[in-house]
């Protein structure tokens, strides 16, 4: 069965919002053993929709289809629906029912004109009820072909698809589809392929491997597809322990347990150990990542952002001679600002960065894109010199995913 | 002329990565009056490239492909490319030339078999030089349509797309295309469209508005399309002001400013204010933010975040009798957090937030979504409460947004 997902909307032609609908769609129907084989985007106009509908029912037989049905004048989708499948609006009295509750229990702001006709569905369509918004799904079907709409907003969309969709839509495949993406860091694809060769002409029918290289480091996805659901998690355990095997200095677990961070976490909670940040070039990214993970609280103790030079004398009551001596941007300062965020906090480990991440020279001689990554535990401190680039953005994610990996290490030690 | 973006690879099709090339793509064409009017994702099978390549050329003239052109197994499309423009590979000295360079200069490791395999390229392609990586890009004519393969990995499509492509496609439209953006925080879409009403009804033809809604906020866009540039830039000046008029008590500046975050910075710069964060329940959100502007430094002057509990009295000293009698996550404590904070770092304002992100209960009795937002300024400190819901990732963002624009009303107010 072949799956194509379209997305309507001008936003995303103009490059202003980022198909993040696409790519939470697609993951959800693998879990449910479908694969997307193509993904579309077209504009907010009577005639790009027709279009797009009728390219997406010639080479896929379900299409599930995001935006375009807020109650505002640029959504035109639903008028093109009826078009595509000569049918016609009529009210939906629960459907308007509901979207009186809405406004009554949670919106709290007087019901207008426009939110009603939300309540106006082509009479064809199954309705998919959306609890959290006030454009309802619909589902279509014709000639053997299944068209879903979804609403475009990623929390309504997810709570269609989760609540309405993913069930209905179960039963067409009998396909297990799982991942297994291996991190690791430091090394570049090719001399990451070369030392896997062995193993990787070892892959089996119904085992693949994808390089995913971004940010300095490079992900290694295996997918296992078969009938057979205990095949396919024995193909990605076997295959993925030998190539982490194999990778060993370089491997940082798998993104599927949730990346870098959570790891981390996982590990210091193991270990009992406790975590504390001070950041200058990274301004709270790192304390960002590691506090977006549910119960972080129990490992992350606080963070500093010593962002200004005179807040690093201020907050941690590091010297100013020390600086002077020094710069602000040196291994001295790093390591300074990592025992001290440790004694002052009562982390077991500390992280520290200071840099500068440009645009400009800063308050030190050092180039734009340099930065010093300092770790602070009870038997030792050090920090380790980067040069991340030119590009703020770059440098900052860089920088951060450095300092966690450092302390990742650290830990591991323990 | 109709252009369409291809992007290939697996990654986009089972929802590992999201598609930002195409934004950032589509984007860079606008400013140089192209329109995208289609964006495709099809996966790495030779098949899948060449129907996708096939269903492009039917519908546009321009097409613009990513992805693909790494030097490991998975990657098929030069492949691909030569079967479809009937052509074969060869050996362009000059990549080759530049490869070696490469490596024996930024890479430091030693150059492999597969890395040289990225000098061959089609005959017919003119190439177009990669500075920052191993593929090249390259360029085709057939039947009056261009076709030009880009590199998949971001910064090395930027750096084709700006160093080599855009002054070549730059002759193709005489349009103009610039948009603008009005930011808007506390009212939905349908009530901001009755406000906006009279306006909306006047729009001149070549001049559109588009609703974007998400995490409690609406942006409005205004698109204006003519060969004429100062008509277009007149539309979206007259037109945006009057509805940033009829907007005021909810507007907070345009995104292509930048959005909430720099408007603050340069606001506080005009008025010479410095500003601080204590952070609980958004983790070092506030402080990323803010510290991903170039030159938050002279106005940002540190961040806190003060994530365990016993870590507000270590940091900030505060009591914890107080912490005791109302609850870690009160309003109490979030005017303490914001008030010890901005005496301690000596800044002229300092936001706070306490809450409970979710997904348990934590050290307080506030149900899952409960935020406090503090404010501190030489007259006076307060802190409001909010709800943002019973998903962690989006308390943690709306939290934030909630606390720039609390923030920015102070500012402005100065």
């Amino acid at each position: 069965m072949k799956v194509e997902l379209l997305s309507i909307g001008d936003e995303l032609l103009i490059g202003q919002v980022v198909n993040t609908n696409a790519s939470y769609i697609a993951a959800q129907l693998n879990t449910i053993g479908l694969e997307v084989a193509y993904i579309s985007v077209c504009g907010d106009s009577h005639e790009a929709i027709i279009e797009a509908l009728q390219t997406a029912h010639k080479r896929a037989s379900l299409i599930l289809v995001t935006g375009g049905l807020g109650p505002t004048k640029d959504d035109l989708t639903k008028e093109a629906i009826c078009d595509f499948f000569d049918d016609r609006l009529e009210e939906n009295k629960e459907v308007l029912a509901h979207i009186m509750h809405l406004f009554e229990t949670h919106i709290q702001t007087p019901i207008r004109p426009a939110n009603l006709t939300q309540a106006l569905l082509p009479s064809k369509a199954v309705v998919l009820k959306n609890g959290v918004g006030t454009a309802s799904g619909m589902w279509f079907e014709r000639d053997k072909k299944i068209t879903v709409f979804l609403p475009g907003v990623p929390r309504e969309m997810q709570y269609v698809l989760e609540h309405e969709l993913l069930d209905r839509l179960g039963g067409l495949s009998s396909l297990s589809i799982r991942h297994r993406t291996l991190l690791t860091y430091g090394l570049g694809e090719s001399a990451i392929a070369e030392r896997i060769d062995a193993v990787v002409s070892d892959l089996p029918d119904g085992l693949s491997l994808a390089y995913l290289p971004n940010f300095g480091r490079v992900r290694l996805r295996l997918t296992a597809k078969d009938h057979d659901q205990k095949k396919v998690e024995a193909l990605l355990q076997v295959f993925g322990d030998r190539i982490a095997a194999e990778l060993a200095d370089i491997y940082f677990g798998d993104e599927e347990q949730g990346g870098l961070a959570p790891q981390l976490l996982n590990l210091a909670l193991q270990k009992q150990l406790t975590v504390a940040s001070c950041e200058s070039c990274t301004g709270g990214r790192i304390a960002s990542y590691l506090t977006a993970i549910p119960g972080a609280s129990s490992i992350f103790v606080s963070g500093l952002v010593a962002y200004q030079t005179a807040q690093k004398t201020q907050l941690l009551g590091i010297s100013p001679e020390l600086i002077e001596t020094y710069s602000v941007v040196s291994t001295e300062v790093a390591e300074e600002m990592a025992q001290a965020t440790r004694l002052k906090t009562g982390a077991s480990i500390a992280v520290s960065t200071t840099g500068n991440a440009g645009p400009e020279k800063g308050d030190s001689d050092v180039d734009v894109g340099t930065v010093f990554i300092g770790i602070s535990t009870e038997e030792h401190t050090f920090a380790h010199e980067f040069n991340f680039g030119n590009l703020r953005e770059r440098v900052v994610e860089k920088a951060s995913l450095k300092a966690l990996e450092m302390l990742y290490r650290e830990i591991a030690k323990k």
